[in-house]
């Protein structure tokens, strides 16, 4: 690769800066919550389309996906799941492929109060755009089509067939990705902008999500000596959910990826609904869990620990004992993935690759990060025997109010994007 | 009273049970939960309006009661919400008057899977009918019913006005009786037959109803050190609380009537809400509190000494210090209040007279208990200046799951209310 080459596709990326910063305006205000990504679904397929790449656009179907590995459950149907995949079909296919994978759904903006400006109005102030799922990770869906923008703007193209992947669910499942996967798109190497700051993601964890449902006598509050209160059973569950996530996160535990993190593995009780009147003892309560875990971690053995734990926890207390919570798997069944772990040729000149493009746009040398989340990079690594590249702009309050994404790290991100996948393909004229 | 009006108004009572027990079937089948008692509204008024009785039914105006004593802040317009009143005008005028009170709200049935049979769908079993709502407390308003009936049937009517009330909102504010108060309705005494089990309720608590609003700085999990979490946090505030709760029934602050009970304050988190995603760490998080009062005691000093618990307790939490949870009144300012402590002429004459008439339908003595809930009586006996009569028959589980009431119990019941019509009004021909 030239360094004419290099120049012309940075160049490339900074005209059209103007544009995609626009786009990803755009796509920030389409409210794409889970079950709600319809309408930014529809602009990434017509802008893709325009491109003139070939759109494959799906809904989910379950029976495709629950067998596999990977799958995650999940609570109701999968009306309007729907994932875009737009390929670039190589004339001459003498480079190595790659999927450019990123997810369209978002997050719950949480109460309006709370953010300085309405969270799908999204809006630019010193450097950053403000707006949910800007930076996680709209933003990264822009990095990998205006790289790929760059590369026609040279009048080449990928000499390689390029998947660009815009797929739902990666907020609480993976399923979106999974779906890519079982509808057969395979390549050499997956790249994946999500916003952890221009490092290297080396490993993730694994995530369970789980639901501890209560339920017992409700009687009026007169005489609540009578009456077990379900929403106050659930406080030393809870209690007893911590001491394993300190157990879990102990130095024995952890792999060479995470040893010198004291506390990885976060539990985190997300949601908490129950009662229907004050002045009822409330019958029923629910609460849902997000459990971390290490890469190589038994999903199983987590799952059955988690229910021996709220087993032995429920055998305290008079009122669970005879009403013994119930646990309901409802997303996340995610194992972790560390590509660290990855010895093989092609992870090592991947991320040999990605390590050139960076050092040349950003002067400096790439570094790598364990991270304490997941994401759709499992599919990749784990089922699929493909190296998964997690590397993208900087961001804050991801899950946040005031959600923002560095609009001059996502320039280096899709400038490093545009020269890895000139680098990693191959080029061609377009 | 002569015997034999005695031994014929309870003849009349037995002899209209059935249909008694199918009024209260179809009573309760109306699901008059708060906002939703239109229908129930709509049957009474109509089977009172069939007996002839002067119709007044009217939508509770905030103005016209916002401003009196023993009003309770609701949160929300006061849409539908219609009292109804039928009042019986007597020719002669002789006795004294009366008000027959009932509420036809009920408390919502919670989840549907715990009922062995639908909430509303009532039925009777070995002597008990089920139902949400069958015991607290449309029996009693059949009671107050069927015992007007039941002089009717002996061609009698009082001999003093009394207005039979059916009033919405005693679940959660009682604004529906005090709109009654505002109305102009007034009487020498009150009769509410609230299922409490054939005995006369001496004392009865006061409770406040209030919500604590928790926000924090959501964050993604990854990161769940760096957010605070809002559910969790309401965790030791709810702790604080209990606290009070058992500083306020240690025995040196028990009135006389409840001296004997070492827990008459119950202090209920009724509803807990919180957080909107399982991997994000919520930014919010509500929680309704019940709270009891003895009679006498002050309701300010009770809500300044909840708002300092509030304080101190968030003083101890490094987020709650930087946000301070908020407090929102939002139903029963509801004062204690005892008819012990009512040694007016006009108080003693009527429980004498409902002594006498419970002795004659049941052959034992009447017994008096304090309560360790509230009922609309405060609102007679503390803002009206009139002996209210809380005296209703056996139920169970009410605000609870497969609620019932005693059928022979509310029988003997009405034949008691009868009877103490037509000694405390006297009798004139109908």
């Amino acid at each position: 690769m030239t360094e004419d080459l290099k120049t012309r596709l940075c160049a490339a990326v900074d005209a059209a800066f103007d544009r995609q910063v626009a786009f990803l305006t755009e796509l920030t205000s389409h409210p794409s919550t889970r079950g709600n990504e319809q309408s930014a679904q529809n602009f990434m397929a017509t802008e893709l389309k325009t491109r003139g790449y070939d759109i494959d656009r799906w809904q989910i179907d379950l029976t495709d996906i629950q067998h596999l590995p990977g799958f995650s459950p999940v609570l109701g149907p999968y009306e309007d799941a729907v994932n875009v995949v737009a390929t670039h079909r190589s004339k001459t296919a003498k480079g190595r492929s790659l999927i450019l994978n990123g997810h369209i759904d978002v997050v719950p903006a949480g109460p309006l109060d709370m953010w300085d400006s309405p969270p799908f109005e999204p809006h630019v102030k010193d450097g950053w755009l403000y707006g949910r799922g800007g930076g996680d990770m709209k933003a990264g869906l822009t990095s990998n089509l205006f790289a790929l923008d760059a590369l026609t703007a040279c009048g080449l193209a990928p000499a390689a067939d390029v998947h660009f992947q815009s797929v739902v669910e990666e907020e609480c499942t993976g399923n979106g990705a999974l779906a890519c996967l079982a509808r057969g798109y395979k390549a050499d190497a997956a790249f994946i902008p999500e916003p952890f700051a221009e490092q290297l993601v080396s490993a993730q964890l694994g995530v369970l999500w789980f639901q501890v449902h209560l339920k017992g006598l409700p009687t009026h509050v007169a005489y609540a000596g009578t009456g077990a209160n379900a929403i106050e059973a659930a406080f030393p569950l809870i209690k007893a959910l911590h001491d394993m996530e300190h157990r879990w996160n102990a130095k024995r535990n952890r792999p060479p990826e995470y040893a010198h993190m004291d506390h990885a593995l976060n539990l985190n009780i997300g949601k908490f609904q129950g009662g229907d009147w004050t002045s009822s003892v409330p019958a029923w309560a629910v609460f849902d869990v997000r459990m971390g875990l290490f890469p190589g971690q038994s999903l199983d053995a987590a799952k059955q620990e988690i229910e021996q734990v709220i087993r032995d926890a429920a055998q305290q207390n008079a009122f669970l004992r005879n009403s013994l919570p119930e646990i309901v798997y409802h997303g996340f069944h995610a194992e972790g993935y560390a590509l660290s772990r990855d010895s093989s040729q092609t992870a090592t000149n991947a991320v040999t690759k990605l390590e050139t493009a960076h050092q040349t746009v950003t002067g400096t040398p790439l570094t790598r990060e364990p991270i304490t989340a997941t994401t759709d990079a499992r599919f990749f690594g784990l089922y699929a025997d493909t190296p998964a590249l997690v590397y993208g702009p900087r961001a804050e309050a991801i899950h946040g109010f005031n959600e923002r994404v560095d609009l001059e790290s996502l320039r280096r991100v899709t400038q490093t994007t545009a020269l890895f996948i000139a680098d990693w393909c191959g080029t061609e004229e377009a």
